[in-house]
């Protein structure tokens, strides 16, 4: 009879296996030690900013006060959860002062012993405290220094019902699952050395750093010439002893290790460091699995590459279907344990030698590629679904383990040979805070989201307010923090606002109606349905600059501004256009002054902005193209706003515009000459937006929250037109164009010129989290 | 020098002002007395449920308590004024009772003088009651219980601007502005006797009708065998005597008036009873004239019919632009009084003979001809906007004059002979009362609206909230009442929701998600980005009934049904389909059951509706086609969505869907038999709609009030599928499909079977008025 053991890898043949494969949840938890600008541990509390630690679901302290941990929710790929443990590690950065995140798994300075503050959690968090303690007393409050990465993973449902649908289509689907899991961790204890092997990157410590010996009591600094992860070997973050359980099943597992816990060898389940773990659900169902083996990568920002994160998922994959010849007993789980501790402490030994499971020695490269070979040929098999990120993730392996590129242990011992153990770490700290600091309005791995809801859900990961995307298209998200739960789209449409306000700012001429009720000004002008009787109306605008456009506007198509005393051929030509744009026309005055956003939360103008189309300041040296290419060095500027500001384009709409003022993009302007590239002052042709938020007149904050008040909205940014910002708003001098209900934020978090307004924070501040 | 007398009709070769000529703002108001079964005035109270008559906009009492006054708003065409006239006559008319409305100026059967209840306005009233009791006693109060109609006109804006910029570009445009009513003013006093001799409907009253001769003080009946307006005639509504007054200019008009009430022959400027009047705003600036010659058409259920407003309408502007060639003195005054005097009794004498403003003799008919004729040539020159319904309503006229068409006093007289005063206007009455319950669910004049609109503003108007259209199209109205104002678009969009539970309901993915966690029953399912990924998994649903359909459906395109046990070429057309609508698609549990919609305010459930689709049902002779026609007389069934159901069509869909069970249209079904003509159960082809409001189990609409709990929703339509209506709701029988934000509500109000629920009134009795 086929068993579960040997007959998953046949299933592959079934493509709808195969389409569901690489479906399934992705979790990461990783730890860094905060530190002083020395490389000393920082002894200060877990920042407040950070939020309440007992509570938050994404960044909290491990054993010490000075670990941050951070969590990752469960999500759907591994793209996104790389990207949210690359956003948390830079909202962790730069929320923590002057202090720097410790790159590495091993510790950097510590201060004595009874110095590691043991992480505090207040009235509520005693039990946690309590067993920090124990822990603290068993293994030594150093070893509890070391960090790394726990990565979480499950199968997707979509996959278990169809496994079950082939393999158990009127089975107990619940012992199969269990089965399932069960094999993937006893091919993972088999193989894992594989991975400590390649990626194990805590060769070597710093020479101050002692652990206790647990046998012996004895500290001492551990040293091996060989190592690739002192934090994975038999002196790292080990139980006392190599304890073995039974794999074979869920009710024979669990009791194995009830059994360690009631010969006192264990004080709880949890304590049975195993570098893979199962997990559990509320309901006591399997939920996922947990590997530990991983080191932090001092190489790479967020501790991990998406590469490994790949190889890693690809790896599990491989343990699930890959068929297995034995029972994995007590024996056969000496030697997995062996070949780890082996290449732990000695796999940058070329001719290290491990054991296979018929218990031969067998050379670890050798070992290594025939491992390699059969992920490779499960890949082949398997023909995943986002095929070409595995393909880079293998290629990654392949050159480790040919030595194309250089093992993250071997670069480490390296880099410290040449810069010092605390030097190098604190040369890479530094980078990464740097870097953190440039994409600081990016939130990694969501870059599909509109920047505006990008930095919400930043400043609501720094709070601690949960979310999820409900529609990523529609930038719908939920939020939720304790009892409180709310729904936004696009960072401002929000519970907020009542719906008849939402429709009327919607609606341009009611909008203008009602302010025009209330004493506020909007260009005059009407309204038409028939394009005979607007055609006939010339008199009454003659002698007006007026705009004709389209009742409803589209990135300003159909409108046309014209001056005042214009022939009625133009006039008649414009109001075509508009009707060819509309079955309804305005006719406005033309309002004359510039424009500014004012962004309105509630009864504050919280940021004003004025954008100027693409332009450069000349230094008297360099031509238009030059000084273009060095404006658009700025990291805030991109292509495809993904970025607050775009690029200036050097194209035909800029050679024009330039070539109607006697200039090629070779011309070179004087010293602090402004040339414009554009006419329009659009951010997406490469225009600058300027923070005026403290640089206008109060008068015209006043009529801004009062024109929010006549809609009874809550969240708007209103255009409004100004002639002056410093003279006091008149009858004359200003006009609100329109409001909308659902403006952007990050234009003013970002701005070319001026301040971060903060409006994300703000906007979570109004919705009362 | 020209001057206004003698210029404006050059104008009229200015294409921009004869497209303006026909912009104007238009209002009604009018009185019915309110009488009992036999002809009676009613002595009840004017009714409650009409709101309360001191601030109620539109509906209110006159002199008497039984006498009700419509007003419509000013409005921007002869049409709407007309139908908000008629649907003003329909809501009083329905909530009144038994009683009826007098459809004549003059009074039904009437008390004795005393037991005439003047109009009681509680204690803010008093100084309304008072000036009653002043005129009670001056004029009787059986002269007060005549009633008519005035009809509000005022130029618009539009041409205003266009004739002062050609007339006036420098000048004081104010008294530019007064010159033009005092023209228009002077003409209609010159030619009034016109539309008196035309439109008179009061030639004959009760015998038992007496007023008191203002200077004898004598009560009696005026009797006059050729009247055709006794109300305008000088023994109707006047005053004691003519007055006149100076008419050349604003000022010395007003002048000429408070000398009237210095003299003490006049208590207020209002007292004088001119057959128009200047109306003035609050600025003192004139507003609009009030033309108060019209009596009620007892052949029109509103009191007078479209023609006869537009010919009011062009009368007016024929009256501003037709050149003067005198000043209009006393003189002219007196024989234009006493032409209206010689028409209003002895109008329906051919050779009555009137005198010209040179004083010579001329026969009416002549002179009317003369007027029209002159009408005829402005409006062959002005080429008026909507010639059309101006010719319509010149050929009205011609027809009356040259007797083609019989004028309306001679019809009431001959109507009179043969049925009795009253008994001919109580028939009509009664004619009108049934009209106005066929068309309840209609707004007259404003058919552009849905029909859920159409009723709002119907119980807006009964209840006395005011309401403007601030855009047709999108069904946006504003409701006010004292300082509350709302603002609704489609009847049920509303400032009751937030925005966030809207962007809810119109995400079906997430309405789905936020149901199923707070455990109410939702259609199981997938939701598929990538057609691969939907195509591999017939696994999944093969065993099955399931639903494919694209995320955003309109109009059901794109859906798919499939059976347990499908194919997978089907599943896989049907996949394919629902991709070439949209790209993201549902793979969703097929819910057996029907499907219910839920209409729900705050927590109740207040409307609950199921369609079936097309259908007759045999009486054992007709053959499907008579049924048809028969099911289609319903005057609730209309085509193109004016009416609550559409009628069946007998077209090719039906043949199709008869012949797949060997039927034609000449089939004959059998007793009871139902027949259905069609597989889809919409409204738009011939469904019925069956009120199940008090026949589901209370279980569901538990359900349906958690639903709108769970998306904090106030106002939805909530689709359910139920398996048995009567059984109460368990985890199985039941499944909410989709929560509309913006549902209909005149379904609710007229189900082919079932009872009016009232959903308009609902609407606003939870927006707070």
């Amino acid at each position: 009879m086929k068993t579960i053991h040997n007959s998953l890898f046949e299933l592959l043949e079934h493509k709808s296996i195969r389409s569901s494969i690489c479906d399934g949840l992705f979790g990461i938890e990783k730890e860094n030690v905060r530190v002083d600008k020395n490389g000393r541990m920082a002894t200060t509390p877990h920042p407040g900013i950070l939020g309440d630690k007992f509570k938050h679901p994404y960044i909290t302290t491990d054993f010490s006060e000075s670990q941050v941990e951070m969590i990752t929710p469960p999500l759907d790929s591994v793209d996104k959860v790389h990207g949210f443990l690359e956003t948390l590690h830079d909202v962790v950065t730069q929320n923590i002062g002057d202090e720097l995140l410790w790159p590495q798994s091993l510790p950097p300075l510590l201060p004595n012993e009874e110095d590691i503050p043991i992480a505090q959690f207040g009235d509520k968090g005693v039990s946690k405290e309590k067993y920090r303690e124990v822990l603290a007393k068993r293994y030594g409050r150093e070893r509890q220094m070391l960090t790394g990465i726990h990565y979480n993973f499950s199968l997707s449902d979509r996959l278990e019902r169809k496994l079950i649908k082939i393999c158990c289509p009127d089975g107990n689907t619940e012992s199969f699952r269990e089965e399932l899991y069960l094999k993937m961790l006893r091919n993972f204890m088999r193989y894992r050395w594989f991975l400590v092997w390649l990626f194990g990157s805590s060769p070597v410590s710093d020479p101050s750093f002692k652990m206790k010996n647990l046998k012996t009591g004895e500290k001492k600094q551990v040293v091996c010439g060989h190592a690739v992860s002192i934090r994975t070997s038999s002196g790292g973050y080990r139980n006392e002893e190599e304890y073995f359980v039974d794999f074979n099943s869920l009710n024979v597992f669990n009791e194995s290790i009830s059994k360690l816990v009631n010969n006192g060898q264990l004080t709880t389940h949890d304590e049975l460091y195993l570098p893979i773990r199962l997990k559990f659900d509320t309901d006591e169902r399997i939920s996922h699995v947990e590997v530990r083996l991983l080191d932090l990568d001092p190489y790479e920002k967020a501790g991990i590459s998406k590469d490994r994160l790949h190889m890693v998922h690809l790896f599990m994959l491989y343990c699930l279907f890959q068929n297995e010849s034995d029972v994995y007993d007590e024996k056969q789980q000496e030697i997995a344990a062996n070949n780890q501790d082996l290449v732990a402490c000695y796999g940058l030994k070329p001719d290290l030698k491990l054991s296979n499971f018929e218990g031969e020695d067998i050379l670890a490269k050798d070992f290594g590629k025939e491992i390699y070979s059969e992920i490779q040929n499960f890949l082949n098999v398997a023909k995943l679904d986002k095929e070409e990120q595995y393909i880079s993730a293998m290629k990654h392996c392949e050159a480790l383990m040919d030595g194309s590129e250089v093992r993250t242990s071997l670069r480490i011992r390296e880099d410290i040979l040449k810069e010092g153990f605390i030097g190098f770490h604190m040369k890479q700290a530094q980078k990464y805070q740097f870097e953190s600091e440039l994409s600081s309005f990016r939130f990694h791995g969501f870059e599909n989201l509109e920047l505006s809801t990008q930095l919400l859900l930043k400043a609501a990961l720094r709070r601690g307010v949960e979310f999820e995307i409900l529609d990523q298209n529609e930038n719908f998200v939920r939020l939720k923090q304790g009892d409180k739960v709310e729904y936004v789209m696009q960072a401002t449409r929000t519970s907020l606002d009542n719906y008849s306000s939402v429709l009327m700012m919607e609606n341009k001429l009611v909008t203008k109606m009602i302010l025009d009720e209330f004493g506020i000004c909007v260009p005059g002008g009407m309204n038409y349905l028939l394009k005979e009787k607007a055609l006939s109306d010339f008199e009454l605008f003659e002698d007006k600059a007026i705009v004709i456009k389209p009742k409803s506007t589209n990135f300003g198509l159909g409108i046309s501004i014209l001056k005042e005393n214009n022939k009625e051929e133009v006039y008649q030509r414009a109001v075509e256009i508009a009707f060819e744009h509309d079955n309804s026309i305005l006719i406005e005055d033309f309002v004359p002054g510039r424009e500014f956003r004012f962004f309105v939360i509630g009864d504050k103008v919280v940021g004003i902005l004025h954008r100027v189309p693409a332009n450069v300041k000349g230094d008297g040296q360099s031509s238009i193209r030059e000084l273009v290419e060095k404006k658009n060095l700025d990291p805030l500027r991109g292509k495809g706003y993904v970025t607050p500001l775009e690029k200036i384009s050097l194209g035909e709409a800029e050679a024009m515009f330039l070539a109607d003022q006697n200039l090629i993009f070779e011309s070179v302007p004087k010293l602090n000459e402004i040339v414009y590239l554009r006419e329009n002052s659009n951010i997406s042709t490469g225009g600058d937006s300027i923070d005026f938020t403290d640089d206008i007149h109060q008068s015209y904050k006043d009529i801004a929250v009062e024109a929010t008040k006549a809609l009874d909205v809550e969240i708007t940014g209103l255009d409004m037109m100004i002639l002056d910002v410093k003279t006091p708003a008149t009858e004359k001098n200003y006009s609100i164009i329109e409001m909308n209900f659902n403006p952007a934020i990050h234009i003013h978090c970002y701005p070319y010129i001026g301040e971060n307004r903060y409006l994300n924070e703000k906007v979570l501040d109004s919705l009362g989290f």
